[in-house]
């Protein structure tokens, strides 16, 4: 695979390219980054996905590939190298489709309104709704994992990836809103699952740092404020 | 396979339950029908999806299926007769699932919005932006079905059956508003799919009338008056 062949446009910052840049990573295919800016369409951007305009886009052999969860799923099924990400017996490969539309659609948008969020009542809601969405996510990993290391099983997987790129805007989250929302006490096997996906080779490199995250998130609501 | 062993719980006229419908019929699976009365959460749908409470759920040897696109997948996936309704190649599937994808995240919700819409001016923007949405799925189609009959080529596959489901809702929305959304002229090829699909010896006996649903709509509109 040449590496002009396959770029992968986006943001280090962006849990939704990190979810490329971890399916890309654990196939151990090798692609251009080309760094995105983003709040500002670029040339590019509007020509690969002229319906969204929004990062991530892989593109391979000119032809683009957009949507996180499109991309990570078109790596899996163009690439037979390296480990399947979608589980192989269609029941399983089900639930984990579930769970990701369900971290999709209903959770990790909370998240990101949990963050912003200012009123102290609005705040107290939406952290048990967060916790209480990773108390569902704790069972899933029970139920999918099998007693396994991770979501997928004995390797990361569709789930591990989606799940586990929202972890560094999930721990700015719990910094800026002074909460532990993944708390080991009441959903133990997901925090560990959390420690033990975030250190593993495949994704160490990949996920963002949670101090830049923190540094970031300030930087834009300080933007937001002086606007 | 016995019939027994395969339940869908749903209703006629939710377009999501039909999309689980055309799928099974598309692979010639048998399965019993389970009627749940809509707006009154039975306890056979608590039972199976706990977490969003919602139809169409599909129980399969007792075990819960939930989300129509996640049934959609599930039944490609489980049953290996019939026509795949997936496409083969890795880039058609990453195609299908982008247009799958826009059509529930960006258009249908929009199409919902313009039924219900009681402003002149709401009721034009949002007329503008159903129509935008058609002529985009409209270059979809010419890309996806490659001068074949259908988005999944000579069968009825994933997009067909995700767009197509929601075409009676559509007609519906159309005859309250009095405007033709899908319009002979500027979406001349995806209007003749419209017609193909709709006559299609697996889609016309699950697709329901369009009189059925208006009738259903007034209904839901005079309960929602008087309430």
């Amino acid at each position: 695979m040449a590496t002009s062949d396959l770029k992968l446009l986006g943001t280090w910052a962006c849990p939704y390219v990190n979810r490329a840049q971890l399916a890309l990573k654990v196939k151990s295919i090798e692609y251009e980054f080309v760094e995105d800016i983003p709040y500002k369409k670029s040339e590019m951007l509007l020509k690969y996905n002229p319906v969204h305009k929004k990062i991530p886009v892989l593109i391979h052999s000119d032809k683009p590939v957009c949507e996180s969860l499109v991309i990570v799923q078109y790596v899996d099924d163009a690439w037979a190298t390296g480990p399947s990400i979608l589980p192989s017996d269609p029941y399983d490969r089900a639930l984990a489709r579930f769970w990701v539309a369900y971290i999709d659609d209903k959770w990790y948008p909370l998240v990101k309104v949990l963050r912003e969020a200012e009123g102290e009542e609005e705040r107290r809601e939406l952290v048990q709704k967060v916790s209480e969405g990773l108390v569902l996510l704790e069972d899933a990993f029970v139920r999918c994992s099998k007693g396994k290391d991770f979501f997928g099983g004995d390797s990361i997987g569709y789930l591990d990836i989606v799940l586990g790129s929202c972890l560094g805007w999930l721990r700015v989250t719990e910094i800026v809103v002074e909460v532990a929302l993944l708390d080991r006490t009441k959903t133990p096997r997901l925090a560990e699952w959390a420690d033990r996906f975030s250190s593993d080779d495949a994704v160490k490199d990949v996920l963002p740092e949670t101090e830049k995250l923190l540094e970031l998130h300030r930087k834009i609501q300080d933007f937001l404020k002086a606007a």
